[in-house]
């Protein structure tokens, strides 16, 4: 089988603007790796910096929502989704945020059943509501989140990240996105 | 019926950053009013920063697809996905790009058999293939693409657009986001 | 583009059975046009008269349900079969009839989640049951409709309306149907 | 378990008007009894008039589909549309028609792999694609059901029969409409 | 039409190894005939063993439902999967065991809305929320069925019931399995 | 959360009548542990036994299809099926026996669309056509699996495992089957 990263092929660190290749230098620094998806939005670096920019605002900001329930909407979803990259490298590091090395595999095979708490259960039929079939979210879904307890605020973080991992996942769709390999194994 | 604009308020023109206030201002400026997503999502000055960049970053972009195939985009994956938002917006938006009263209804209620020359049918099939059952996109819809003279940079446009409104219709489902009057009437 | 009307072609008034040319003669006159749903069908008298007498008996009654009423089953339930036929012209009737030019995009476009009122959120809410899924319609979608006041007679109309446009719009799905241009701009 | 015959009640043969008794007491004198479809809908006179011509018309056409044709199609999509009322109605027509004391059952249980021949297979193709989906119907149902054969009036036949069971199917889900006890052993 | 039983060939009574030649020949003295799931199932002895094993320990066990709610749940899973050779084959056990020549008919067109007692619908709502969407079965479900009266073992019975024939389903279709002729009018 | 391993609770080792407990005792030797699936299962010896000799006779049988193919039927129809149990189980399996430590993770992410040789490809397409929408498979799965050089015994080993896990994935379900943990990390 093939080795190929992207479809559209891969931008490397030192082909990207200085902005981008700083920013994604960090990421790279504390990884040990650059993750490729960088590598494969780099074709297009105006894209890439609003797709950083649009993550670390949803999944980098301290109020509301953990760092883990943060990966928590993203691994249900990307689950529900079928989307490989996504559920390797957040299943990676859903398993470090919530020091549980089993969560990432339950939430990704059967995001709809997987035993959670009520907040937890609560975050994860909202993404779910919204990710599958958004024409028919509405009140009630929203009922059900605030009758666990979530917060106006914690809401819009759990939608916002679900529309921003509906767009990464057809982005890991499109470009037939290959996992790093160093994701697999992380916090296992 | 209630008038309201989002399910989470809204943030006025006067109450937004200075950057985003003049951002929002210059299109508020061409079109007369500003657009109920910005006012929604100017909630989150960093979200909205990144969606306006994301926005332009494809959207206004001169190479490749034109200007209304942009909006054909839009408008045949928001009709699939029913955000009523979007589809009338882009809707007005893609009357004028297209210089065609009668397109946008034609391609919201039903993106999949709208009668369009070789070109728009591969850019709406493609569109959709990534759109609605993103987990099966693959080589077959690429190929297709190609076939019909889509180049790989219209290719990814075509994709990222799909992925971003992918994004776009998400948030305005969660925030039952009502369409500007304006909207309804524009370019017919 | 073509201008096909329907993929089996057209009967004009004139090569109508006399009883169908006066009939729609007196819709023509009224509309001062020939809506092309009559001009296709007309290639099987029987059939369009069997047609016109069941929309009539139908649409036209008097008890039971508003005009307005009728129109938003039609509007709702063809928006969500993705017939574009019937979501142009009685999306049009629909502004007319309800005097609210917004409403016809609104429902057609999302009818699950359109801001109604409580007797118009019941009577979609039933329409898209049995139009969607019916084999799973059952006592609680009744019931239901029942407790937002609709009498046996509403929700007989509500049903049968619902049914005849489930033909309708696979007559149009079957004919490639066009709607007139007329339509798009009426009661806007 | 209940009697009943339809949710809405019945209207006997001698509480018609004229003109429906002396039609629905052919086809009872016929069969032996008054199928229950005509006691549902005896409730609105007006609406079962036009029922039977529109039945008439397309279920009793002399040109084009055999008879056994038209009712394959009636079987095939009401058994898509889980409809018992018409599965075991038209079922029992079906075998006598076919004299083929299986069929029925075959084509109600799988329309889509029940084995036919060639024809019979672009029929039941063809009504299947607009029954089901019938946004996504195209040329290409179009075109393979001309190369079985099937002439432009023979394919109208099948798609408005299906059209009209489309309707049919949704009244007898509507009201819950038990088959008569006479209909399940006929035929076989 | 072919007289094809399976795909991939049938053996007979006689070429079965001795233990299965025996035990089928009881059933096959029995019905008058050897079902063909028998002979299509013969090509691997050691898979037809396990399978009558299994079918034995759910279909033949003495406590909890009864014979004839075990035939329900094929019954109603198989109408639902639409597997025309459980349908024919269970519905004329169905018959036999319930004495209702009606039943299987009613239940295999419609499985969702078909009119039973309180029980015999708490069983067949569990045996489709297992059968359809499987992903999706939960503690709701579970919850249903124990209102309704249901013991842990009966709802086990009806979960494996809907299992094993979750398996036959496949296995009739993978081999395009035909119905004996003597199903047909069984206990009609 | 809870610790449980199954709705219906759990069978020992030393419960087991002696066949299954020297049976199984084999099995845990030879991993360490006994996989939670017997131990749920033990509930019912009879129904254990058929479901152990089922699983033996597809998955150890030595002609054919190998025994990493046998395992990449699981785990993408149980990808494909949301059975956490059987995703994590089996794919802890298959990647010994594929000696792929990534393999797994990307088939049961997305089956559909996760790269494989040709003749990989072909029994994932045959195992999916039969096990997500049975309905519809037919001679087209067939062919495209004989074009790809199955044998009808290698095709019917795809089908016949697709079908057993079609069970499977339902008991694993309707127990909530919880995988042992050392399933998570073997093979990695």
């Amino acid at each position: 089988m093939s080795e190929q990263v992207s479809r559209f092929g891969v931008t490397e660190l030192e082909e990207l603007p200085e902005d981008l290749r700083e920013r994604v230098g960090v990421i790279a620094g504390k990884s040990g790796f650059v993750p490729n998806i960088f590598r494969a939005l780099g074709r297009r670096p105006a894209e890439l910096r609003a797709f950083l920019d649009y993550h670390d605002a949803l999944m980098e900001r301290s109020d509301g929502l953990s760092k883990a329930e943060r990966e928590l909407v993203v691994v249900a979803t990307s689950g529900a989704n079928h989307c490989t990259y996504c559920v390797v490298a957040h299943g990676a590091i859903l398993r470090i945020r919530s020091k549980d090395p089993q969560l990432a595999d339950r939430v990704s095979s059967n995001p709809w059943q997987v035993e959670l708490d009520e907040r937890g259960r609560a975050i994860v039929d909202l993404a779910l509501a919204l990710s599958q079939d958004s024409a028919l979210f509405g009140e009630p879904d929203l009922a059900a989140a605030r009758d666990a307890g979530l917060t106006e605020d914690e809401i819009w973080d759990v939608g916002a990240i679900t529309a921003l991992f509906a767009m990464s996942n057809r982005l890991a769709h499109l470009t037939a996105l290959r996992p790093n390999d160093e994701f697999y194994g992380m916090g296992r």
